[in-house]
């Protein structure tokens, strides 16, 4: 799973997908680490993406954590390839309560006609990262 | 799964949770139908809530999946009880492209410690109502 | 879904490829009902195939609705196609002691690439069945 | 998840458990390593238990993933408690192709009323070790 880096125009195109993708914009979710098979979004806990008790909504976690895992399968793709989520499950590991969740995405599994992948989504609250859930699904190229 | 019908302090106190969750306020979501067992929750598909190629966002067909079997869950828990989702899993079927996504949540398997669950998730675009995804999970009552 | 019946010689496909699965065979497993995009599998619970408790081990119980599910996508694949899992969930909804297990493995989405199944396994005693699980997952023609 | 290590009484109830699922027993499953939140299985891959094209069927690699992911839970509840899954995902990276498979399985977060769990299973061919599945799930203690 180890490369060198990504070429630049990969990590623009990439980039450029993430910035269409307006679910991530409302969020307020940014697109921090890029490299071969790994990538980390963050965003911030709103007063707007609550469940009834005040923490993130696991649909907030669920999207930071799908687009992280889709993300870091297309640094993997051929140039020009796209990604879709096939299915995705997620395992809720605490209440998320903090400033901003912290979302690492991986590929387990690359292929030509499937990619497993993986992703942990983290709280930061106050300086200290608590794990709040642990995705695995599949991500197919299109 | 056949109950009489729901007290009105019961669909009342549901009501009201959904109302605590913010996340569905921003998506503009709404509870329509609750009944024992079985909850349906509608989400107009915004420009805001989208992914890269224009279609809703995984993440937004997750967040009112799992809302409608999370409250589904909740209509056969006691009254008082509170619910989270311990673990979900999706299935997308279709690249959701429409005017809005209904989802409705089923209790496959009520518990003293775990509801199994599960929901539909259909878009209706002028009319037509195609199925975009299948979740299914476990909630905790708290 | 809904399609005529199924060629003989798709049939004759479909219980030739079951029977070179020598692990539904150590199961005595049967294949049962073979429409197009339902299969029925049924196996007995034996005593080598339990969990500490003496119930059906979640490993049969799996094995029974995973097969299900895979044949139930090769009814509705091309002649001459075969199929794998890529990924499989099970729920288990109650304990599984009776005398066997029944599997209904349905297609929920063909696909060119990716076929979603489900499947329900439900335990027979003394004539009563009783859910005792819930998959669902994702076939890969090959 | 560090614990110094297992009482000897601890471990010696997770192995009559182990002893006693006979299904571990009919597919000459050993149970290896065991320490404080993770256990590790071996199986021969034998030819009563492959699917149609001879590789390991996925009920095999399912069984011992499992099972090593509900010891692993097993090995952090308080003696006396017993374990069962409540749901459990596979995702299958490569066919399984060797003389035995290899299940590591791990906690991932304990807690009182839910453990999430999770295991690698490997296959071994001529001293080669290929990661073959990955499995994410959820159990009980009881």
């Amino acid at each position: 799973m180890k490369h060198a880096r990504l070429a630049d125009t990969r990590i623009s195109e990439i980039r450029d997908s993430f910035g269409a993708q307006t679910l991530m914009q409302t969020f307020g979710a940014e697109l921090r680490e890029v490299t071969p098979g790994q990538v980390e979004i963050t965003a911030p806990i709103l007063p707007g993406f609550l469940q009834q008790h005040g923490f993130a909504h696991a649909g907030l976690t669920f999207s930071v954590g799908d687009s992280a895992a889709g993300y870091a399968a297309l640094t993997l793709m051929p140039e020009g390839a796209d990604v879709l989520t096939a299915e995705m499950k997620i395992n809720l590991l605490a209440p998320a309560s903090g400033e901003r969740l912290i979302a690492t995405g991986k590929v387990i599994k690359p292929g030509r006609r499937l990619f497993v992948v993986g992703a942990e989504v983290a709280v930061e609250k106050e300086g200290t990262l608590t794990p709040v859930a642990l995705l695995q699904g599949t991500m197919v190229p299109t």
